[in-house]
């Protein structure tokens, strides 16, 4: 439950407001130079309090490596284990909401799961843990395999306005301004992918990134190619014709998004993920004791006005851990 | 690859136009009765040529379980074993098909990944695969624990049109006349889920639906709750507020489709999934042989205009094989 | 549980006396020639009832392969589906049994687990079961990559009296005649495996060998190299001192068993495995019923005077599908 | 590869010289209290330089918990991460070493297998690794199903001498003197495990065990109950004769070491490990290096004259690990 992947596997630990977050690589093949400042690019681009549209939680969120690398930074073939200490816990902002159930948060949920209501700003409900999952998959972009593979979400809708970074951001501040928060859609392009990678059956790869951006806090849908669209369209409409050119066959059109019966086809990869609301409001909201009784939630706390925002790098990570474990699924680790 | 679930596993084999199907249905406790009538209602359910709308391709389906039972069908806690024959081999009508790559379908992505084109019809990329999982998800459904859990999934928008049976059904009878095919969303409703069911960060209830659903042949996407819409909204519109009512606690709204933070929260599990137009046209058309010479591809053989009217009884059955793994994996076996 | 194995796995199904044995190999890559001899050969070596010192059931025990495999028996890489009938079921024979413990046996600690006495003789517990495990391993063995390696098991020990096949037949004979049985001892050697083969930590190659080993029937110690002798050695006696010949590093001893660090060096893999004597006796023996009742078990039914004798196949079966697991894992296929 | 277990999962990282040590314990429920100073006797146990008779590298071993429990020691049910740094870096005394291949160490088949040679004194394949699972093992001793389980293991054989320990602590200080090293046999005894636990087929409790013993590093053999001593045995010899008192049934001996057909009876679980002599010798001897040039190894550095002494604390947190594991998967956590 708390391990991701295959041949390529993820396993990370840590509360929101514990000691440290963490994880384990395990699968990086021997002999590759890990570059530090890619794994830090990484985290910086997912951290809080980058900018003024997002929460002004601010972490160094600085990883340490602790093994599976020589003193130079190159792979040992072992497992790579990491930790970030958590630097500003405070714990004392969610004493209130501690007794009460935040709606669309997971807290009435773990409570009936576990039967105890984690104190530690929801612990590993947090999206502090896509902090280990944006290292785990910085380090999976470095391998020789995923260097000629551009990995690129961006944000391309937010609270249904579709535009330019302008336009998006003034949704964002209007939305903040209110004490209130905005979904948003994000599209992932993988260019580079070769022709042949994936499984049929229950291994399909877009099955695979389905599940991946999925585990993403706050993702409401998935959708790759023509995604919804395609169920409102024809056959002749939707047909990827093939062709060739100097012996390379390709289609013409990518209605399929690069992926045939769970394999890719050698066109990019392209898929959607829509983002909820940060369900985190600055405003009183009506809720339940864990007794029943009717209280309000008082806005306050930090607070992501668009979490779509902040996942950006996230959906990046996850892909790169999926694509990685592919590849080395099939024995592909050199450059391509 | 070919195996589905954690501690109720369903493993399958069989080409759509090999000697038969079948699979091992891993995890059912012992002392439950199973009814083989509703397994023939579930196979015949998702079975072709029932009517006009779907291929005429007329097998009988009918699984012979050879394992895991007493005489009197109580299941014996080891695994259930089961084949079907196919006795409608046509392989001959792939003939020409063999050589050339049917755009949308998996030929030149399973040649790119196994360098073998596999001569029949397709083989594990058939439809046919998903006839396991019926069966599987049909002996699922008769776990104790899952009787008083309705899962109902339905066509609500074909080609674009939502509307009453009849007018879903004029598009599709219209899409067969010009040898095309159409897409189609379907709907999932599961009803009767306690609170509780499911897991955090990697193991969450609908990421693991998402990667199931999307495993099923011609999806395209997959939201639940308000899904891609939730992307358009803002955080005061999405709020589910708790209540309660006679000490239970619930949601007003359900906007987040039954899961909050990957584990249900008592309220209905709804789900989409979107499905493409089937790619097997009457209709000629353009592509590439394995050379890459440009080639017609004829219209001609079995085909099903609205692939998404057959997913129904899959998509129940893989609910039905996630639900079941989810509550044996917390123990929950009997009556709810 | 039903499933050996990671990336080539068996997952198996069958009561000993249900309607049939069965499995799945998933797993094997396409286009390796299968020859069903090799796989008939295997299962004829492990039958019941080819001598007088094993039992008398006499079932064909004839597989049939339901799917991965063109009609040239040319491997698809897709799951390998496989069934044998039960033919000869006479569950009559365990009538009184069903109602008794027998000692030794899996009743107690079946009921115990499952509380359900299984009344098929013994179900899954049955040595049928390893019926399976030799058709997986017959098919394993023609992976071109295991062409070159030699998986030889013999005894070399009954009731403690190591020595030709005359002796340890004659100890075998004279258990049977007082109705008694007897235990042994399997030796298997692995020829032809490079060096570098398996895995450190959780995965060491002679760890996978034990619990592949003590998987099978009545089997109660595992060893390799020195095994336990080891234990009563100095450190200067048991050096495998390494040196070269024409450039190939190999040890002058082999007092490691061929693996080092949980890794082949190179040299044969050399291990044994303890069987105890079967428990069943045609002897009367004291036992309880369910309710603890003091009760005389009659000595009668089919019986295997030295389990022993029979496991020969099965031990190299399983060797045949570890070593053959490790290799696909380190995409070794073709010929070594 | 790094992982142990199924629904109590430990994954661990850490060479002997890098950083740090380290792992994820995942699958402990939460609301349980876990006594550090448990585990701090445990890895006191296991650590080198406890008396003259062990390795004189002094760690602390002090581990860290990161998360997974509250302020108060109280498990959440989430992962649990710990890391231990290694202080006591002398990676110097391994120059030489580094250079040549150490007979029966893993440096030769490392090196095979991955085409590297760790230089960080054997990396992963040192014992200090099983200080990770010493830390696990001890964590999972505190179930409370565990409480009433005693886990007791305790050398039986040095050099071949069974005695007292006076007797056998005189055989590893003359094998000490000489610079020499010697082999051991553990015997564990597991009480207190109710009738029912295990599973058949692959995942026999005995199986498990092996596994997990075999994995120990130096291990050369497991058996359990009579183990190699049944081979030699008649079968009426063998049978543990079913009685009862007072409504319990159980057997009037143990010849199957508590453990039939893979699961439980209610007996105590006996096995035993057979250790081989520490490879490392403080004695001149002879080799090759890479090139396969024929050298003399400098005997000197730090040295264990007998591994199965600190294998003892090993084989009990191994055993916890795969009951605890066994128990949680059946469910069972609360007190027995």
């Amino acid at each position: 439950m708390n391990t991701f992947g295959r041949n390529l596997r993820l396993t990370t630990f840590g509360e929101s407001h514990g000691k440290a977050m963490g994880g384990i690589l395990d699968g990086m093949p021997g002999g590759i130079k890990i570059d530090m400042d890619i794994i830090l690019r990484e985290t910086a681009r997912r951290r809080p309090g980058q900018n003024h549209l997002v929460t002004a939680r601010n972490e160094k969120d600085i990883p340490e490596l602790l093994s599976g690398l020589t003193d130079d930074m190159i792979t040992l073939g072992t497992p790579i284990g990491f930790i970030v200490r958590n630097t500003d816990q405070r714990s004392g902002d969610y004493g209130e909401m501690a007794k009460l159930y935040r709606p669309n948060h997971a807290d009435f949920t773990y409570d009936m799961r576990y039967g105890l209501h984690e104190a530690r700003g929801g612990g590993r409900a947090s999206a502090r843990e896509t902090l280990n999952w944006v290292i785990g998959g910085a380090i999976a972009r470095q391998l020789p395999c995923m260097k000629d593979i551009s990995i690129n979400a961006k944000i391309i809708s937010v609270g249904g306005v579709e535009g330019t970074t302008e336009e998006m951001s003034a949704v964002v501040e209007e939305a903040m301004k209110r004490g209130d928060s905005v979904g948003g859609i994000v599209e992932c392009v993988i260019d580079g992918i070769p022709a042949g990678i994936g499984n049929p059956v229950f291994g399909k790869l877009h099955a695979r990134l389905a599940q991946a951006m999925m585990s993403i806090n706050a993702a409401k849908g998935f959708e790759y190619g023509d995604g919804f669209s395609a169920a409102s369209m024809y056959g002749t409409q939707q047909a990827d014709i093939f062709t060739s050119k100097d012996g390379r066959i390709y289609t013409k059109t990518n209605h399929s998004g690069g992926i045939q019966g769970g394999i890719s086809n050698g066109m990019p990869i392209i898929f959607r993920v829509a983002f909820k609301p940060t369900p985190t409001l600055l405003r009183d909201i009506e809720t339940t004791d864990k007794d029943g009784n009717s209280r309000i939630l008082k806005g306050k706390g930090r607070h992501d006005p668009c979490v779509a925002l902040r996942a950006v790098p996230v959906v990046e990570a996850m892909s790169a851990l999926v694509i990685a474990d592919e590849l080395i699924s099939q024995n592909i680790v050199s450059e391509i």
